[in-house]
């Protein structure tokens, strides 16, 4: 079969006009990115549409390494529905060139079942994660120049709150020194670089509602606290409006074309275990606008993704999902069954059953959301009938409905029994009203507690010494009503990357909190969570080139 | 009178194609980033186009803090130009961030004569600088990865010679201690930012004819020497595919229009004191494939822009500017004269008449390059029509064309003097074949030397040992024909910001060189010279803002 990119490159595309057109978005809104992207102004979202879109949460068991294909499954449905003459539209998340660069690669889905202009969208793309970069460290900036421009009158921060970030999978930025040598090179202090995609900027454009509510986030981020203990904001520095005006394209969702060139919007976060990871609610409306169905997915495995999609993403937009579309792959359950890594793509029903303890909690967690849930199986070319028939019979087993997806191969047309599914268990047994995993006048700590017992499966919480604190610093600032968002390890339900399976009676230990106060939600660090990834011995970009004028090793 | 973004705003802007249309580009061959800008792919170069086409230098005297109106100038010119029936093209440079939010403002001319939209060409624009600051940063990971996983072999580099950059004014990034707290956080090391300005890959940007020159230059990006002091480039990393893919759109132009709907492209590097800062060879020769008359402008005072435009862009290019515009203003006059800065706005002859060295002195160093030269003067609201006369007097007595720019109050109207002075003096006496300041075999000293001292007016050239150090090793890797560029202060002809006027026999001091083996070129730092500016007490950012949907504060 050829590379994702050589079937990106074997496809014509359409003008990104023409595209908009056959979605019925007005052409004449859509502002060009090249011939192939536009963004979309956020007055075309219809919130009376919104109401009666149906809304489809894709998500996964845990991931392997290599990824569920939880993207190539989000558009394979879209591709399928349309196959069966549904009107529908899948609104994504953003690639970040650090995992682009390093190890995961790209997240444009694969196969026949990709948004296109692929190298365009793990690239630069519209420039969103830019503007975002731009805004998080002129933040930086404008702050150390006011500690370093007002210290001889002696204001100062007690604890400077902000660090950087960028784009890039850089270890050697986590934690470093700041404002060394000279006096005029500013004050010397710990600092670190985070990756874009855990920038609270970041969170805040994708919970934003509008221009509007935007600048009023901006405006609450908490910078740290004076010496006097009055927290300080980006409102109390001055510079809300100039950091708004640096986001005011990236708040618009970028509009693309699936393989098959249907509508797709590509906007808003990655990285589901160290943010919540879900794309912006204005795309996820946007979609929602425009189609009668609505894909949209939460990265990495249910636990991360999901949970956060609905305590975070739909808690605070009042988004109601019909139903949930949990992906799962026989290589990745015989990984959770216990199979070395370097088996799992031979036949193994033993391995495979065991596995099924992985998918079966996620199931189960998916239920207590109040969702309705099918399975859909990615299938590869080398998993076995057998194999498939055994998730099959499991999953009927469960009263859960399941479907062969075989988008990747087939694009649409092997997505189509998905589809009917879809549409048929939305028309007979939608989701109820979500049941959230916590309520908003929780503690903290009960906040944690229940998403760590209920949803990981741990036994009991710890929390360090530099947690406790935060959490009385929280507390005292009477911010213990924001969401949770725990910042955890996509491997395990566990924080230790090596638990498969269904972890279960282990102690869960939080080592900090991050206040994101115009986000409105807390990070809790679990274990030893890194928001900065590292690259591995061999990063992808050893193998990504300009070959024959054509770009390779993008997938 | 309104304010440049009022101004701005009062235009009703063509849309892109229609510009390129006009200009006789070819409209299907355009890519759209939004409805006003668009790039060109470099296919549309024609050099024997640009072979006829007249290139027009626009430098100016030593700057004052806010500038002298160059860019405003460069913009005027092709306007007047358009008034009396030429087909002229401006070619500039694109703002930075940095000073956008810090203290000099926004980069895309002023008045009625600015390059629109203003507001997208000061922020991300094309994303051409994130491109840059997304590619430098990614070789800084790769490699600081590369020695992090090869440690345990013994592999490691002697010195890192590869800093940071981002477009932001951070004085707090200039040094930094990186890969602190555990061993999994990377090898401790000194590391440092610069502005994304500042950045090798801008220069090669910049300098690259072609992709595949762009591409080879990448390749030779020098980022270190072994143990057994052997250069260990992008090339030894493996990454410079991967780095040239991250640049594949950055090195098209933008096209751009006026405030009076003709084409201008803007592409490439400020910064002319710590950088080259000349647009780029590409967009000036794409300017010159559809133009019988090209602007394009250097930055800050001639002794620096102008320098380095011929020594090294012309010098790698083999563009020859027919004639070099010197803007000037009685206000810059003054305050080279030795008036007080609260006070330049007022008629002051004497002072005027005392600022006449500075003007001098430029026009005989860029005489001394065999140019033809003109005065632009920029008139301002209070220059009294006695300083006038004055500064036009001084000029026939120096044997130089003089007109009186009017743009920034009329628009090409207000510069149909000086484009008839710049169209009659092309015709009588265009400038001779350049005369470099050195020549490609001198010395690095000689030339450092030859610049310090003719252009300068320096007495003589003392290096710190740190400087020997450096010129030891480009003598050894054999890099001495590369054209050395000075960074230095842009407010006097010294490196002593303070010395107004025609500084004269004083000592120059170069405490550092860095070697940009990609773009081919020595930068030599004069005295303290930062490459990463800091931002002033009252930056700019708090005067940034969204008002009823507008953009306010940008200049």
């Amino acid at each position: 079969m050829k590379t994702d990119i050589e079937i990106a490159r074997s496809i014509n595309l359409q003008e990104i006009k023409q595209v908009a057109k056959n979605a019925n978005i007005p052409e004449d809104r859509i502002e060009n990115y090249g011939r192939y992207i536009a963004k979309l102004p956020l007055d075309l979202i219809n919130e009376e549409k919104v109401k009666k879109s149906n809304l489809i949460l894709v998500t996964a068991i845990t991931a392997t390494k290599a990824g569920i294909g939880k993207t190539t499954v989000s558009i394979g449905l879209a591709l399928g529905l349309q196959k069966i003459g549904k009107n529908a539209f899948v609104a994504l998340r953003e690639p970040s060139l650090g995992p682009c660069f390093g190890m995961k690669g790209g997240a444009a889905g694969g196969g026949y079942a990709q948004v296109l202009p692929m190298e365009k969208i793990n690239l630069h793309f519209t420039g969103d994660f830019h503007a975002i970069t731009s805004a998080h460290n002129m933040i930086s900036a404008l702050l150390d120049n006011y500690l370093y421009q007002n210290q001889s009158s002696g204001f100062g921060l007690k604890e400077n709150l902000w660090r950087r970030v960028l784009d890039v999978n850089d270890r050697s930025l986590r934690n470093i020194v700041v404002g060394l040598g000279a006096k005029s090179n500013g004050i010397t202090q710990e600092a670190g670089f985070d990756i874009t995609a855990a920038s609270e900027i970041m969170a805040i454009l994708c919970l934003a509602t509008d221009e509007k509510d935007l600048r009023r986030r901006i405006e609450n981020i908490l910078l740290g606290y004076t010496y006097d203990d009055k927290p300080f904001t980006v409102k109390d520095l001055g510079v809300a409006g100039a950091i708004t005006v640096l986001l005011r394209d990236a708040i618009y969702p970028n509009l693309v074309q699936t393989t098959e060139g249907s509508p797709a919007l590509v906007h808003g976060g990655p990285f589901a275990n160290i943010a919540h990871g879900c794309n912006s609610i204005v795309a996820t409306k946007m979609a929602m606008s425009f189609a009668d169905y609505t894909i949209t997915e939460a990265g990495f495995g249910a636990d991360l993704g999901a949970e956060k999609f609905y305590d975070i993403k739909c808690r605070k937009s009042g988004l109601q999902p019909k139903l949930t579309v949990i992906v799962a792959t026989a290589q990745g359950l015989k990984m959770h069954g216990g199979v070395a890594l370097d088996k799992i793509k031979e036949p193994n029903l033993e391995g495979l059953y065991h596995g099924f303890a992985n998918l079966d909690k996620h199931i189960r967690n998916l239920r207590s959301f109040g969702q309705t849930v099918v399975v859909a199986f990615n299938r590869f070319a080398t998993d076995s009938d057998e194999e498939v028939d055994a998730i099959k019979k499991h999953c009927e087993e469960l009263g859960v409905g399941f479907a062969i997806n075989n988008a990747f191969t087939d694009g649409g047309e092997g997505a189509v029994e998905l589809a009917k599914l879809v549409v048929d268990t939305i028309d007979k047994k939608p989701s109820e009203p979500l049941k959230f995993a916590y309520k908003e006048y929780d503690t903290i700590e009960e906040k944690v507690e229940k998403i760590a017992t209920h949803i990981y499966g741990a036994k009991s919480v710890q929390y360090t010494n530099k947690a406790r604190k935060m959490i009385k610093l929280i507390n005292s600032m009477e911010l213990s009503h924001y969401p949770v968002c725990i910042a955890k390890t996509q491997y395990s339900f566990s924080a230790d990357p090596s638990a498969y399976g269904a972890a279960d009676g282990f102690e869960f230990e939080i080592s900090d909190f991050v206040i994101n106060n115009g986000a409105e939600m807390i990070i809790a660090i679990a274990g030893s969570m890194m928001r900065m990834p590292g690259l591995p011995k061999s990063p992808q970009a050893l193998r990504i080139d300009v070959v024959n004028g054509e770009i390779e090793g993008l997938s």
